[in-house]
């Protein structure tokens, strides 16, 4: 170990006992207590689990009474969880972004740190119920069902619904070790970052207060278990870090990524921005955290939007309209054929609508018939049509069997500027309770695969991000499993996580009045105050 | 809680929460953590095994945040263990001797230290051995028979001993509750004392190098696992307590007995005896503690005589022999027909015919055809018979299918005379090891069934025990049971226990000069120095 704050989760360290004789009649756990003790770094309790004492035991005698011990490195103790003959060539751990739709892992040394490969799969839960409320209500229903069924340990609808996403994780697990040479046994550790339903479920904890007053949930943290006690098919003394939640609606996905984003571990003031279902901003660094979340995601997300969908293969993920030629250009994501919008492609689709002024200031689609340029006129007429009694824009139209046609409907546009005024009316808010502007941060870090798509510019012409200059704006990619990876590789990293717990001050902004008040501001592109936007171009409409 | 040297093994705490609201909306199990962790006296960990997490939510819910936490006292840590709505009327616990012939328990209640219940049962793995040296060889014998089992857990060999017993003290355990009103899995802990080589078949530990030089124990000590991970069918979170060992030869069942003794929280000196397979003497006080063990003790607990018997109906635990009339009385516990001698009964029968000089000072039958004394040398001729070509005494004869014939031959005379003077000399060595003489003790404990039958002043006679004032001699009964019992009760008495193995030295008696010149010294009655035994009649042929 070069130093204490770079433990690994689980790492392996050379033992050495003398043997025994009659002189030295010692037991042979004493042995190995004794000769491990002297080699770690504090007085933490040792805890050797009883249903590994008889493996521990038998392999220290086999190999001489000198091999690797393999130690878990949990918060309050050591646990001595296996003895090897010699240094493995590698020491692979597991780290799972256990999202509400879909799964990503990836494979770590904890030897090197290296990535040893990665693997992603969608939530087999989502038979189920595609989003967190109707899986607890499945839970609770199939509980109805079985009620002759013990409760003492697990609700039968809970046992479901856990079984199902272990069963996924076990596939995924053998997926991730297909190519390197590694048994799924042969894992040595795991950590998990969900949502707070999503951990009561893998967990098999009861969700059934998370989405009812005053949304309380079962538990935030949680000790590391074993993955035998889940039922994993890792080796079954593994240690499973479960990320520390908030509350119901600020899980451990966000804390590991704002261990990622290294926010907490910064002079400097950085914001957080996650978009998922739910649109997750946290701002701060390492002196104070403060966080909030909000409904602002869906429309953004693409799971709302009749058109929308993942960020995937055949959603299209750029557009633009040239305000000369009116040539509209898309590219989907994979170059396939387009099938739907994802939340970039929205964010540009309507920022080109925008500045094309197909358009207007509140998002509504402008009249062709009231339009003065010809070139204009034409294009509206062209794209703009009617569909179930309202105007539409048509993004890609349908022709033999290759693209699907894309459609922009009115309703669509109306909840994606209640998305981005939503948070833009966050960000402002948080920003303004501690007394701060815009200005003031030194960077916003764009997470997921919203944030690895998404132009800035494009979501500054919306107003839906703050008018600064573009270098502020970080991609950092699925900042879930980056966070998940760190807790696997560093004490530091575990303690930030619990010291983020700790730090943070969550605003209920559901009820703040600041945060109405900006939220009716912000629902015209890019604002009612433009001069907050300088970058983006005002039009006649505004300038009267 | 009283004090906290007080509190038992497991305890019930009133506990009372805040109840959950949108101002406080801390997770159910933080709720009952913070809650709990503000009654506890000490900061050690608190942990919650992650078994449970979900029955003591639904339990702390469903009381209304309010109610009575069971709490497991473990040396390193707190656990919690389980909430009631209410405070329990008992808190059952079990504590068990667990014998290599016998098993013994009693039912606790944690609440007032009241014993509900007590019972005892045969050890069911004499089915695979009547000592511990066949049923070390069992397992190895079964375990080459099943060659093609995983051995990454438990060997075959040693899984069939351990179900064995295993179940033997679940049938034990439904007998304990029979008539108590209690169901078994409301019993909320176990302590066990039992030998180095008992403890480990229980565990399920390999036994297989306590027999072989260096005699290395897989275990002396292990951290209280969980009654369920034995598969025993108390509460399943029930803690249990192994009474730890100092070596192969030296077990919990002794520690316990030095427990119940008292000796090791004195600053008085005393001297434990403990006769079972072994003779285990332990010699000490507050301040230091020494031992040893040897094999004194098969002669004396019945083990070995051809006509010896375990303390049970029966068994002749007294005899006299008028040295008048040489009227011959003897007494079997039950008052039953005589089957044979237990330990007690062959002291008194040995010292008695010394007394009644029908043996010489070597322990050999005199013959009565060189007798003066025409009264003892009838008595000589009705009783001395030549049987399977030695001589032998009856004790009782053969009358008409009532009562067995009990025989005393020369071969178990000449055993008899071996083990009280390796008693003897394991007494005579210990106490001078530490520069002691015997008068220095305050008092002499005897455990066991041999302790509560022996007539010390016979074994004085004999010249196994020191000629001291009688008062010095306590009989403590089931010493190993009532020290199991006290470790339930009292935490000052499980520190204890960790103590006295940090504290007691082992002195190997088998290598010892000192004790081999004792040990011929002793092998006359009842000494070839017959000043240590001033109270002892002195004959003809010692005076000359």
């Amino acid at each position: 170990m070069s130093s204490e704050s770079m433990i690994p989760f689980v790492f392996a360290v050379p033992v050495t006992a003398e043997k025994p004789s009659l002189q030295d009649n010692t037991a042979d756990l004493d042995r190995l207590r004794h000769a491990f003790r002297a080699i770690l770094p504090d007085t933490r309790p040792l805890e050797i689990p009883f249903a590994r004492i008889v493996v521990l035991c038998r392999r220290f005698r086999q190999a001489g009474f000198s091999g690797v011990a393999l130690v878990n490195d949990l918060p309050e103790r050591w646990v001595l969880a296996d003895f090897l003959p010699e240094m493995p060539s590698t020491l692979p751990a597991m780290a799972l972004d256990l999202g509400t739709t879909h799964l990503e892992a990836t494979l770590v040394d904890l030897l090197t740190g290296r990535i040893l490969s990665s693997a992603g799969c969608e939530n087999s839960q989502i038979e189920y119920g595609a989003d967190i409320l109707s899986r607890i209500h499945q839970a609770t229903n199939i509980r109805r069902q079985k009620r002759e069924i013990d409760f003492s340990f697990i609700d039968p609808g809970l046992a479901v619904l856990q079984q199902s996403i272990v069963a996924c994780i076990n596939t995924l697990t053998a997926e991730l070790v297909a190519d390197c040479g590694v048994e799924t046994g042969e894992i040595r550790a795991l950590s998990v970052s969900g949502n707070t339903t999503m951990t009561h479920l893998l967990l098999g904890l009861d969700p059934f207060h998370i989405c009812r007053e005053p949304y309380i949930p079962m538990v935030n943290g949680v000790e590391p278990m074993e993955s035998r006690e889940l039922g994993l098919i890792l080796h079954g003394a593994a240690p499973v870090w479960i990320m520390p939640s908030i509350g119901s609606y600020f899980g451990g996905d966000l804390i590991s990524g704002i261990l990622a984003s290294g926010m907490a571990a910064s002079e400097q003031t950085r914001m957080l921005i996650d978009v998922g279902t739910n649109a997750e901003v946290v701002l701060g660094n390492q002196d104070w955290l403060i966080a909030c979340a909000g409904a602002a995601g869906p429309a953004l997300e693409g799971g709302v939007a009749r058109m929308g969908m993942r960020a995937a293969p055949g959603a299209i993920e750029y557009v633009s309209i040239d305000p000369e030629t009116y040539a509209l250009e898309v590219k989907t994501i994979g170059g396939v054929p387009a099938r739907g919008l994802c939340g970039s492609g929205l964010i540009d689709l309507v920022a080109s609508l925008y500045l094309a002024r197909i358009i207007d200031i509140r998002g509504k689609f402008r009249d062709p018939a009231r339009e003065n340029d010809p070139a204009r006129a034409a294009f509206m007429r062209q794209r703009l049509v009617m569909r179930d009694g309202q105007p539409s824009f048509v993004v890609v139209a349908a022709r033999d069997g290759d693209d699907d046609e894309v459609l922009l409907e009115q309703i669509d546009l109306d909840a994606m500027i209640r998305s981005k005024a939503a948070m833009y009316a966050v960000l402002a808010t948080l920003v303004n309770q501690v007394g701060l502007a815009f200005v003031d941060l030194t960077e916003i870090c764009v997470a997921g695969a919203f944030g690895n798509h998404i132009n800035p510019q494009q979501a500054i012409t919306l107003g839906m991000l703050p008018d600064l200059d573009l270098s502020v704006y970080r991609a950092i990619g699925n900042s879930s499993l980056r966070g998940a990876e760190q807790v696997l590789l560093a004490r530091s990293a575990r303690q930030e996580c619990l010291d983020i717990v700790s730090k943070i001050t969550y605003v209920e902004l559901n009820v703040n009045q600041e945060f109405m008040i900006r939220f009716s501001g912000a629902r015209f592109i890019p604002h009612t105050d433009p001069s907050l936007f300088p970058s983006v171009p005002l039009f006649a409409e505004q300038k009267e």
